[in-house]
């Protein structure tokens, strides 16, 4: 009898932990493009749970919409800038680093990749860096989204503009991540052992040999000097202005309740993590719908060969003449029937087992059971999309983190990678004809992935929502969040602990020392006198 | 209509998963003791989703029944010997600890502590390590146990036995752990920082100043050392024996598929992890249930005072006359009912508000509304009790992780602590009054604990259920599992890269030296040369 009371205290606890999250505030700070496309999706879940979204956006925002049934926005107004996710812009850099890859293994490459991706994120940052001083200098706006009394912040850390804000403003933080302003997101919060946590760029898995540690920390290096003199000032110039010379960005970053991690541990190297990590990788995975009419007719008309679905993302569809015809080739020696999306000029070696079309339903196409391979660069929505259905893939990787991506799959044995500087006919078809074979495991290792990454206790994009409300419900998450990045930085690797130690054993060394020096000098002395005084 | 089979082909994958577990046969190795009052609660756990169990104990085994409605067990013939867990040894141990205690702060009382422990820890290790050879010298039970092709093989790593067992039987191993051999688990396979990391024995929170990073240090050294002088090599000793001189212990800890850690960070402080590591602190933890009617009367009987609940765990319950009668003493001065467990003789200053029990339903009477504060020795089982029911803990800490526990307690503010070397009845009241007293945040502080471990999308005892039953689905985790281990500790700190590096920035400096010095060289003689031929 005595039980009952504690009982309905705890039913009380549960029934008050669900109510205070009904109809949370949220502020959302995207960062724009295919970035956006991420966060849209965990917006639209915590709007299905019935909170209430404000999504902040600039006026020349190409991928964030003013109006939608989900959010209300608010827009910062902006001169238009080149914008790092422009057609045009991604067009000249993709040309540019092809133009580097074909000179793959000279410095002069080496150097040249790194200029063009310096030069991208330094005048980028400048642009976004921007943003949030307007946001600051408007008076009004703060003062509006303070006193709205948001419950969470919700942002990508990726350019940190919504970190400041968030500091600004006092509120709970949550990231939705992968990437930071200087690499991976771990590096920022895990230790991460350069020997196994392959660094990005460098082609690398967890298993590195001697010269691949020493490219990882090479690589590694060129990044932290991306960090402190590329990426980092105009963030830095901004906080130091608003909080003072105290704060620094990396430490508001390193600040969040919680990070929700775009990572799932069947396409990532296992590596060190902290308690407030929540890996939601795969979270925009859902079952496919059924196809329009004439697509699924074209996709049954494949008999048993079955379909190759090809596209190279949003941004990347054009790769030009020369390398479209090399591929309309390939894909004219096979059986199978090709699904292909592509924008520009229609190749002449094209054959009608292939379907050209400009806009693809990704995610309804690689679910169907006609889908053998999943021809992609290697975005990361992609990916989690192939893993979901169990289809193999074959990479053409071009830009950032593509060629570590299919990296991480063909490890794991179910993707095959092509170079496109060296892209042909041949090599092609083999490739494609190799994953297509049923002797050879690409579709079983596949299955078996896809296998791992279904069986969770919980749906990624589940867990995404409940822990996000979870911060709402206790006004952060203090106790899975290490403060050890308030300790200096020597104090954090115990350096001034170890050089106490070291000062200890040099004295005990130089006490020693000097001791038997004396002493020794002493017996010299002691015999010498001896012997004078017998020789007396 | 094209995704029906595809959506038919998921729906085959998750039957194939949920029945492939069905009836898998578990392997248990457990450590004896307090240990197994762990483990027991998930081989109960397992044997409730219809799993078949096999213990392994030893005959002289005190606390793992041979017979049980759960599972079956194979009993290992062994001589008598003087079990680290028995009330004889725990006594003297228990004893001596209090003795050094009492000289905390001096040389002597430090070189002792540790003394006291690497004894019992070597004593205790070679007893250990001789089970497991009783076992690999039985080749019918080798056999047998080959045969029956057990789905995952379930150990405590704190007496590495099973760790070599499992290895010998070639099975996927599941941890369910929180100390090794040599300290806190995370040590062995997350990189744990020193700065923020308090070490076992220490009473450091993870915020340390100076001079308790130093003392971090020098404990963790010690830890270090008494690893590989005084707990590993009986193991080792076996290993080498049986596998040969290539294969460490700690390789073999380190290759787990799973660690199910007792750990929950409402309690431990944040610290890295690894993907492979699953939380379940608190898995012990159900409602309460009514209690006996006559402790139900007492209970009730205190009125709007409440009840203190007191004791100090299944081995510690004797402290001896003069304790006993300071903390009856400090009872007879408080308005409040107590429920003390206790054994011995009746201390002379009992009033009739304290009620003294042999046995103690802890769970149901922590869940009891009328229960204010429990007054235990700091076990992590009554603490992860307390917890559940938002009780506030007054810790007596004697032994081993015990300070450690109600340090992290009293960080969190739930919790007051007394030092059973200085007890009086004094300090004992007043701590007792404080934690009672409405106006101090202890209740407030617990309840908000309480309120964030009960807020978890899975509970601890489901969540270790699921994953032990995705080992064996899917016979291993190998993807969430670092091969690092595999490394030389030299390459895995980097230490030959950076060698490489120092040595490349030697040759450097070097030949620049070497170059000036030829340079400046040149031209003196140049110079020379030239005010020579002017001169003549």
């Amino acid at each position: 009898m005595g039980s009952y009371p504690a009982l309905a205290f705890l039913l009380l606890f549960s029934a008050t932990l669900s109510s205070s999250c009904d109809g949370g505030k949220v502020l959302v700070y995207p960062v724009d493009g295919s970035h956006w496309l991420n966060m849209k999706i965990l917006v639209e879940a915590l709007h299905s749970q019935g909170h209430q979204i404000t999504v902040l956006r600039s006026s020349t925002s190409w991928y964030v919409s003013e109006f939608s049934p989900h959010y209300t926005s608010i827009t910062i107004t902006q001169e238009q800038t080149q914008n790092i996710e422009s057609q045009d812009f991604m067009t000249s850099f993709l040309k540019r680093s092809i133009e580097i890859r074909r000179n793959k293994g000279t410095i002069w490459a080496f150097v040249e990749f790194y200029r063009n991706i310096f030069n991208m994120m330094g005048d980028n940052q400048k642009v976004v860096a921007k943003l949030i001083v307007s946001i600051f200098e408007n008076e009004t706006l703060i003062k509006e989204l303070k006193e709205t009394r948001y419950n969470i912040f919700l942002t990508d850390p990726a350019f940190p503009g919504g970190v400041l804000l968030a500091h600004h403003l006092q509120l709970p933080m949550v990231f939705n991540v992968r990437w930071l302003f200087n690499g991976e997101a771990h590096f920022a919060i895990a230790p991460s052992p350069l020997s196994y946590v392959p660094q990005l760029f460098t082609d690398n898995s967890d298993k590195m040999d001697f010269f691949q540690r020493i490219n990882n920390m090479i690589r590694h290096s060129i990044l932290a000097y991306m960090y402190y003199f590329v990426s980092n000032p105009p963030y830095q110039a901004v906080c130091d202005h608003y909080f003072g010379p105290d704060v620094s960005v990396m430490s508001l970053m390193q600040g969040a309740d919680l990070w929700l991690m775009r990572v799932d541990f069947i396409f990532e190297f296992p590596r060190p993590s902290m308690p407030n990590v929540v890996y939601i990788g795969g979270f925009q995975g859902k079952p496919s719908k059924p196809l329009s009419s004439d697509l699924e007719e074209f996709v049954q008309s494949s008999g048993e060969h079955g379909v190759i679905v090809m596209t190279l993302g949003t941004l990347l569809s054009n790769l030009g003449p020369e390398i479209s015809e090399i591929i309309a080739s390939a894909f004219a020696n096979l059986p199978q029937k090709v699904v292909w999306r592509h924008i520009g000029k229609r190749p002449i070696t094209l054959r009608n087992n292939t379907m050209l079309v400009e806009w693809l339903p990704q995610n309804d196409i690689l679910g169907h059971h006609k889908t053998k391979v999943f021809v992609t660069h290697g975005g990361t929505n992609g990916i989690y999309e192939a893993i979901y259905h169990g289809v193999p893939v074959l990479g053409i990787p071009l830009i950032f983190d593509q060629y570590d991506n299919v990296v991480r799959l063909k490890s794991r044995g179910v993707a095959e990678i092509v170079e496109v500087t060296t892209l042909d006919v041949e090599s092609l078809t083999s490739s494609l004809k190799n994953i297509l074979d049923p002797e050879k495991p690409y579709k079983q290792n596949m299955l078996k992935l896809s296998q791992l990454h279904h069986d969770k206790p919980m749906k990624p994009i589940d867990s995404a929502i409940f822990w996000m409300e979870f911060v709402m419900r206790h006004k952060g998450a203090a106790h899975l969040r290490t403060e050890s990045y308030k300790l200096p930085w020597y104090a954090y690797h115990c350096l001034d602990v170890m050089a106490v130690f070291v000062a200890f054993g040099v004295l005990i060394i130089a006490l020693v020392w000097v001791s038997c020096r004396w002493l020794i000098r002493r017996l010299i002395s002691t015999t010498k006198t001896t012997s004078k005084s017998k020789n007396e």
